[in-house]
C-alpha cells in the first residue's frame, strides 16, 4: 500500500503536477510557435518562464517535505497536450488557430488551478503552513495567467477568428 | 479540411464536451457508490442527474445550430476518469479516498468550466444568442457545482481524512 495518510496523498498528487508541469515545460513553446498573434504569443512564452518557477517551486516544497524529487505520470494532462497538439494538425486558418490554442491553454491551466488548489487545500489540513503558502503563490499565478488568457481570448483573438470566418463563409 | 471558420470550431468543441459529458455520466455512478461521506454521495449522485440535463442541453445546442448530435473521443476527459478510477485501486482508507475523489471531481469540474467558457465565448462572438444562453446555463451549474464540491473538502472531507491519517501515522 503506497498511500494511506494525508500526506501521502498530499504526495502523489504532487507527483502528479509534477508531471504535469515538466510535459507543460516541454510543449508549451512548440505551440508557442505556432501562434499568429503577438500578444498571445508572448503570453505563452511568459508562461513558459512562470512554469519553470513552478517548477522549481514543486522542488521546494519537496525539499520542505524532506521527500525526494519525482514525478508520476499525469494521464490528464497527457490528454490535454495532446488535444492541444491536434489544434496544429487541423490546418486552420491562422486566426482561428489562434482562438482553439487560447482555448486549450485554458483547459490546461484550470487543470493545474484545480490540483493546486486541492494540494493547497490539503497542505493547510495538514498544518503544513510554509508548504500551503508555496502552493498558493503558484495557484494565485495560474488564476491570474487564465484570467489573462481569457481577457486575449474575448478581446481580440475571438473577433479575428469571426472576422476570418467571415470571410471565407462569404 | 474539417475546421475552418469559427463556427466550426464550436461545433468540433461541442462534440468533444459531448463526448466528454457522456464519459462523466457513465463514471460517475461508480465513483459515487465508493463514497464513505454520505453527503459527498449524494453531491456526486446530484451532479449525475445534472450531467443528464446538461447532455440534453447540448443537444439542444446541436439542434439550434441544425447539427447532426455527435461526439468526438474527448482525449482529455478519459485522462481524468482514469486517474478518477486509479484512485479506488489504491487502497485507502475510505475517508482518505473521498478527500481524493473530491478533488478528481474538482479536475473534471475545472474542464468543463474551461470548456464552457470558451464555448460560451464562441457563441457570443458568432451572436449565437440562443446557443450562449444554453450554455452560459451549464457553465453556472459547473462552476456551482466546483464551489460545492470545495465546500465539503475544505469543510469536511479533509478533516476527517486527516483524522484517520492521524490514527493511522500514531
Amino acid at each position: 500500500m503506497a498511500t494511506k495518510t494525508m500526506q501521502d496523498l498530499l504526495i502523489e498528487d504532487l507527483r502528479d503536477i509534477y508531471h504535469a508541469e515538466k510535459q507543460i515545460a516541454r510543449a508549451l513553446p512548440k505551440l508557442a510557435k505556432a501562434v499568429q498573434s503577438e500578444t498571445l504569443r508572448q503570453a505563452f512564452e511568459q508562461h513558459v518562464e512562470e512554469t519553470k518557477g513552478q517548477i522549481e517551486r514543486l522542488e521546494q516544497v519537496f525539499e520542505e517535505l524532506d521527500t525526494r524529487t519525482r514525478g508520476k505520470h499525469c494521464d490528464a494532462m497527457e490528454g490535454l497536450i495532446s488535444e492541444a497538439r491536434e489544434i496544429l494538425e487541423m490546418g486552420l486558418e491562422p486566426e482561428v488557430q489562434d482562438a482553439a490554442l487560447v482555448a486549450a491553454a485554458q483547459k490546461i491551466e484550470h487543470y493545474e488551478i484545480a490540483s493546486y488548489g486541492t494540494l493547497h487545500a490539503y497542505a493547510t489540513a495538514c498544518g503544513l503552513e510554509k508548504v500551503a503558502q508555496l502552493l498558493e503563490e503558484t495557484l494565485n499565478e495560474e488564476k491570474s495567467t487564465d484570467q489573462k488568457l481569457n481577457k486575449l481570448a474575448i478581446g481580440d483573438i475571438n473577433k479575428k477568428a469571426l472576422a476570418v470566418s467571415g470571410k471565407k463563409a462569404a
